[in-house]
């Protein structure tokens, strides 16, 4: 179906001829976020989640837990039985936590149609197998890359829940199904870009949080804008320098899921990485700062497997290998700050080719 | 004598025989920061700044104006007379306003060795000639582009006036030059990064004041860190646009006076730029916000010139041609964040070559 509909949305020049039906699994913020932008975009969308009341909650246009005070749209289904929310959907939106999302979709046990879209909303690498996460939806739901596609961003939920004018990336090695998914998403606050470049897009989104965790670290200690511009700056060379490594594209890292993104995710003080990163830097241990914020921020999980993919191709990271350094190897902020800043005097290293 | 000295810099391998003589023209923020990081360095410093109070505060180790509560190196003497302050610096810094900089010189009638290294620790455009500092320091002191050193990067100067770990480019089109002015000022806290690229370094440094109007703008409207990200992001792509058609190097905007610079100053309350930006942004008119703020931020200054440059050389800005309309045609601030956010629905466009 959804291999027609590409063509058809084409030959319409971007007016949706009919209500695309997605199915987005995870009422997270983020996936709650999204589904509102596929609703205000004319899109049918029924959301899964796990709890009863939650799913009860969304139908009623409420997400209290992760987007308190917003109201969703009415069109807006949600229910916990996986098959309801599924049937038919052209697009299947995944947004579950990224360490668990292959055990869910397995018993799930969904029967998508070959020519279902899948989206990814998230960001990290899976710890088990070092692999991204449109390589693991590939796998649990049996699906071809070129059905799947990566939506990643300066992409802060809340901000977009209350509708202020956000632009996204769309990537998809196929750039139809990437066009497909951008034309359901499109509306006048919500502007999607598309890329083809899915390695370099997931790279950025899952390497951003190791970043967030080092800038809420040194933030921690005191340090101000000086310092988190810097290891921002940083950051963003030695995303790019693994990237190019790996295969992906250099403007996808200057682009809004590179620079962008990561922009966002530094600043924020929202993000769970940037706030469990400045827990650390004011002196709690990891275990401490985990049980303070209730949750295991994303770039504590993936920051061995970016550091092992590193390593693995023989590319430097100091950033991400400080991060590692001082959440398992007991080194100091303090001594992480001064070795990102403390270097010989040399020509600054950026990436170019 | 300065290009002997380079070479015994050299031949020790970074540790000064003897103290560098450096004489800083301007007692605002950044060069009285910047007289206090030579100090500490081991330069024997002297400021000269038009007002003699100031002048006797900054020989007693205050700047309470700008740097209010700093204890400065107590070996920093200052002065109204510029010659005595000139006399027999190996290294002069200028960092007086960039609009005022042209007549100031030529009214202290110095009498410089052409051996003397000049650096510049200003930004922007000079908008009678759409010049580059380094270039109105060349036609102004009578010295050669080799002799002219630039400094820029992530520094705001109260950070590194309280000694936070802080990194920066130092540029010339003489390495040598640019070797020896980032050996005259590397502290445990400050630390130089050379790079051949005196355009590249100087347009980041002017068109990012630009920006931070820009995403000041977008914030007083009360849009939040999507916004400001996407706008810093493209922000960085048409400054790097921008300095390709000039003959900038690409790895320089990626580096830390081009993106780390922007990154600092459009996320730092303390900017005026930005704080300019976000007056108008809550429906101030220029005039208002200038009279409020009690200074024309330096971007506003810069926009026209930096536009002008880019329709020069056939360049599309559209942030920066944003804030010239919102500043001078009057364009709303809604009109044109919608116009940055709301293009058509294509492939994203960064930079690569």
């Amino acid at each position: 179906m959804s291999g027609d509909i590409t063509m058809e949305f084409e030959a319409v020049s971007g007016a949706l001829v009919r209500s695309t039906r997605v199915a987005v699994l995870g009422g997270g913020s983020w996936g709650t976020a999204f589904a509102a932008v596929l609703a205000d975009a004319g899109c049918s969308v029924r959301i899964w989640t796990r709890d009863r009341a939650t799913a009860q909650e969304l139908s009623a246009g409420r997400n209290a837990r992760y987007l308190a005070g917003i109201d969703l749209p009415s069109s807006i289904e949600a229910s916990t039985d996986e098959t309801w929310v599924a049937e038919g959907a052209e697009i299947v939106v995944v947004a579950l936590p990224s360490q668990m999302v292959r055990n869910a979709l397995a018993e799930m046990h969904l029967d998508l149609d070959p020519r279902t879209l899948v989206v990814s909303l998230m960001k990290g690498i899976e710890l088990t197998s070092d692999q991204r996460m449109s390589v693991v939806l590939g796998e649990a739901l049996g699906v071809a890359a070129d059905r799947i596609v990566v939506v990643s961003g300066p992409n802060l939920a809340r901000e977009i829940a209350e509708r202020q004018p956000t632009a996204t990336v769309v990537a998809s090695t196929d750039l139809r199904a990437a066009r497909t998914v951008a034309r359901a998403c499109t509306t006048d606050y919500f502007r999607p870009y598309t890329n083809s470049d899915v390695i370099g897009v997931e790279l950025c989104g899952s390497v951003k949080n190791v970043v967030a965790l080092a800038v809420g670290m040194a933030q921690g200690r005191g340090h101000g804008y000086n310092t988190t511009a810097t290891i921002i700056t940083r950051g963003l060379v030695e995303i790019t320098r693994l990237g190019l490594a790996l295969g992906a594209d250099t403007a996808t890292f200057s682009g809004l899921a590179g620079m962008g993104d990561l922009v966002a995710t530094c600043t924020s003080p929202s993000s769970r990485n940037h706030g469990l990163g400045r827990l650390i830097g004011e002196g709690l241990s990891l275990e401490d700062a985990v049980v303070k914020t209730g949750t295991t921020a994303e770039g504590v999980k993936s920051s061995r497997s970016v550091l092992d993919l590193a390593l693995s191709v023989g590319v430097d990271m100091p950033i991400t290998s400080g991060v590692v350094d001082v959440l398992y190897k007991g080194l100091s902020v303090d001594e992480m700050a001064r070795s990102l800043v403390a270097r010989p005097l040399i020509a600054e290293r950026t990436v170019t080719r």
